[in-house]
């Protein structure tokens, strides 16, 4: 390591140079900490060095200006030949070598601890946090890379890299926002083929976290629902807890891929600790496989061992077992039966006192222990819920410059029957009752559509009282329930597709359910099981049951839009599409291109 | 302290007595820890000991025998004059004096930590779990009870004696049920009037979770949103994280009385820090006074410190000084200037790292520190919720014996005209057209109602078919919205209202809000206010407005079912309820009287 500072001669009592240039042996990675950066990315290429790590500001988080002086510095790197981590990068530590170019102040610690968790995290203190969090529970790390404003090297190459590197087992990231969501998916599908679990954090669950997560970071703004079907498409585990992303890193081994709820065996030394863990559960949806086995007061080490046992065997995906106040000093009693249980299923603990040396027993054993009973059941959830990358549905379809009820009708979903009158006769062939439609209007509320005309002397006096010279005519109908089906190209991840229950109540609601497109008419009907406003059409208390196949199919044509050549649209949306108990159609539709004002 | 042991001369080296009689000194406490609880404890009454606390289980934990068993046992207790602690009690800890009648593993601590915090607990072990967790962080705690089955002393009493008792500041509940809400919600308002906090955390969020904690405290399941209701109504905070049940403590003073989101100034040290526990209170309905003071590598103490005094004196409710990295190995840093701040206003600290130290500090500084940033969150909301206890509408009304439209239109609901009309002829004097029900049926999907019948031909034909001697002829009424108004005597907290959106969507998403009842105009405008669904009648998207002050009238009168001359009304609800532009009108009715099959 060699210091280079321009205006001293030595650095904690170690040679410093003026240059890096100015070092006669080979340097293979600089940081740069001053804030001269475009003056010693120069000199970095000039001698030769393969990585520059920025830990200097000033540049996408720092508004217009900077962003356009990132672009220049990672121009300029590009051309010089130096790969760049940041800027506003905290750097690189790898722990089982001791190599640390950081300035991150849990440097500090007196050791750190190895392990085979990597970590890549766009908060360079957040680095720093779940370090020094991990060492105090005996939970250890290999390489930890702050990625800063990603100007250049980026989460999704680094998860490349981590995924092909012999040190790494679980890959753990801390993120504000995607930068490049293509990459990182395909870096995802290779960690997943290499056997290597990803598990994230990302902020921005509400629009308040979004905009603190983006103002300190220049990010773009997408969608969370469409981050979370991202991240469920390319079998990356998202968590919903801070300590959850650390305390997980045991638990995962391989996708459970259920498609039903996770079911949990108990075992416990204390019924009211076990419960703070079941009622969190119970809000995620996760079930239980049979009576907690509650064991307070009743004996020692055997006694748990069997009913651990006994649990493990059961018709469970996963076995709790909760210790009580023996977990602080006696973890003869339970926390070692647990230790030593073979596991055949995961088990997750939870130890309710204050238990660091159960919880670093636990750690050395590679089971996942939890400090919180928030933590265990969101790391459940989270586990439960984590399947295999996805294969999407490939190929490529014409959509040509169709529009509105057009485009929908090309991808087959079907229509309600339209046509354009004219004035003054407004003739049109669609049979009464129809709806009439100023061109350009969707809602009721803006008095450009009525509804229920009768006939045509009737359509002549409500479309002359509209004032336009066209108008649209559409065949009134009516069916169970109204649904959306919308399809968006989100700025982050790329195409999404959405259903949902239609109507005032269900937008306030947001009951919505997004998935990566296309999918496969078998994962539209996965995506409605999910909506619980469509409970109204499942037969819910005797009402009748709508045709959820129909809609399935017309969610998955619709989310064919993502194959179109060149991927035009923005944009799209059907609102109404209306359930009928045989059959959907859709009543009112949006596109809107991209490039369209 | 004197050992009892029927078959031991000595216990750890004191010398034992064979029954607590042949103690010559006046014992005051005894603890029971053997099978033959009954023979203990008529040694008590002999020997005149004024408490027994027992540990033995097999009584309200075990069944309807073991029910029988307490109440045998709680009722000799009474007659004689000793009071009872349990069955099923971890005990009493009073920490400042070194007072432990337990068995708790806790005590195998070498120090407890003494404070100002009192606990009561259903659950035994929780209280150790508190206490070790307190103790690892610097929280102090005075006195400690376990409850268990409060065959005779209960919560209530517990929280009474508590409001009084000099040695203790705030109160802290670890609850699974509420035994008597009437003497807890007296004993809280008595707390209140003393300047004493407390703050709850219950069981029993999810259905999951409640029958956990019913299944080994054999309590009575109430409702959790009608929990939640008591809660506020008594002035108790309720949190949501089990570990924000002690971090929250140093913030509770005294209670905001907000009548809108809580605001909260914001500086740290760490943006993505900082962030973690912003995006939580998004999601809790908190709001940001101002932009996030960022001053990460911004500088050392004095720029803290005036961040800090700025944010303090900022148009906000509480300030959230977030600590990165300095917080672990540099207090000096960020955390002293924190914990020298003048305290004005409400002051949180979230620190990222591991940070004992620090944590350490805050504590005996006063401050409110979290180690999670969901816990951070979870405090600053059930904060902003806390209201001074309510004081209730008073007096009584008398309901007689009217059902259903009688009753509503006798509390003063309108209610649509209706008649009783009689085969054959079915006459009656309700403008058409009307809907039709068989007595008795509510819900079209029976069969046995049938809406928009036009003249009195269509009448017998329809009622005809409905084979009924006897049908109930409605207007039928048009209106923008409907709504549910419901009441129920909970046997858990008692009485109270609920109101929410109608209809089959609203129904799915349970979107109601629940109050103890009775309640004026003025908080039924506010229980609307909290409905999702009612945005569409609160001017969504250009949709005509709801009479939200006749439907706030409507909750209020049916909320006055709880002043009946003895509570007869189990369960009332009127669905729907339609909200017009101008008033509202009951369609349905359901009436349920204490002791109907």
């Amino acid at each position: 390591m060699f210091p280079v500072n321009p205006v001293r001669k030595e650095v904690l009592g170690e040679k410093a140079y003026a240059r890096v240039t100015d070092v006669l042996q080979k340097v293979e990675h600089a940081y740069i900490l001053i804030e001269d950066v475009e003056q010693a990315l120069e000199d970095c290429g000039k001698a030769g060095v393969k990585v520059a790590s920025i830990f200097s500001g000033g540049f996408a988080d720092a508004g217009a200006e900077g962003m356009k002086r990132q672009a220049r510095l990672a121009g300029r790197a590009r051309e010089l030949g130096v790969r760049l981590l940041g800027p506003n990068s905290m750097g690189v530590i790898d722990v089982p070598s001791g190599l640390a170019v950081s300035v991150n102040a849990v440097l500090e610690m007196p050791t750190l601890p190895a392990g085979s968790t990597s970590i890549v995290s766009q908060s360079g203190t957040m680095l720093g946090t779940l370090l020094s969090r991990g060492a105090a529970r005996g939970l250890g790390f290999a390489k930890l890379v702050s990625v800063g404003n990603e100007a250049d090297v980026g989460v999704g190459e680094l998860v490349e890299l981590l995924a092909a590197d012999a040190a790494t087992r679980v890959i753990v990231l801390f993120l504000e926002t995607v930068r490049d969501a293509a990459r990182l998916g395909a870096a995802a599908r290779a960690a997943h083929a290499a056997g290597k679990p990803i598990v994230a954090y990302k902020l921005g669950r509400s629009s308040l976290g979004e905009a603190a997560a983006r103002s300190h970071t220049g990010a773009l703004a997408g969608s969370d629902a469409a981050l979370d079907a991202y991240f469920s498409d390319c079998g990356i585990v998202r968590v919903d807890m801070l300590e959850t992303l650390l305390e997980i890193t045991p638990l995962l081994r391989k996708p459970p891929n259920l498609k039903r709820p996770g079911k949990v065996a108990v075992v416990t030394t204390t019924g009211g600790g076990a419960a703070t863990v079941v009622d969190r559960l119970g809000m995620r949806g996760v079930e239980l496989s049979g009576p907690i086995m509650d064991l307070t007061m009743a004996g020692g080490a055997a006694t748990y061992a069997a009913a651990l046992e006994k649990a493990l065997q059961s018709d469970c995906d996963a076995v709790l077992a909760a210790v009580g106040s023996s977990a602080q000093f006696h973890p003869e009693v339970a926390v070692e039966p647990i230790v030593r249980a073979k596991v055949g299923k995961p088990i997750v603990t939870f130890f309710t006192p204050q238990a660091d040396r159960s919880l670093a027993l636990a750690a050395a054993a590679g089971i996942a222990a939890f400090r919180t009973p928030e933590a265990c059941a969101d790391a459940l959830a989270a586990f439960f819920a984590w399947r295999t990358p996805r294969v999407r549905p490939t190929g490529e379809i014409d959509i040509g410059t169709a529009q509105g009820f057009e485009l929908f009708s090309q991808l087959g979903v079907p229509v309600a029957p339209w046509a354009m009158a004219q004035a003054p006769e407004f003739r049109h062939s669609i049979p009464y009752p129809v709806a009439l439609k100023r061109p350009g209007e969707h809602k009721t509320e803006g008095g450009g559509v009525v509804l229920g005309v009768k006939d045509h002397h009737d359509l002549q006096k409500k479309a002359a009282a509209l004032n336009a010279e066209r108008v649209l005519i559409q065949k009134m109908e009516s069916g169970l329930m109204e649904a959306i089906v919308g399809y968006r190209d989100d700025p982050v991840v790329g195409p999404v597709v959405m259903v949902g229950a239609g109507g005032v109540l269900a937008e306030v609601y947001r009951d919505t359910e997004v998935r990566m497109a296309p999918v496969s008419e078998e994962e539209a009907q996965e995506m409605i099981a999910r909506v619980k406003g469509f409970a109204a059409i499942r037969g819910y208390r005797n009402l009748p049951r709508g045709d959820v196949r129909a809609l399935a199919q017309a969610v998955a044509a619709v989310s064919r839009l993502a194959l179109a050549k060149g991927r035009p649209v923005l944009e799209a949306e059907i609102n109404p599409l209306l359930v009928k108990v045989d059959g959907v159609v859709a009543l009112d539709a949006l596109v809107a291109r991209k490039g369209d004002a």
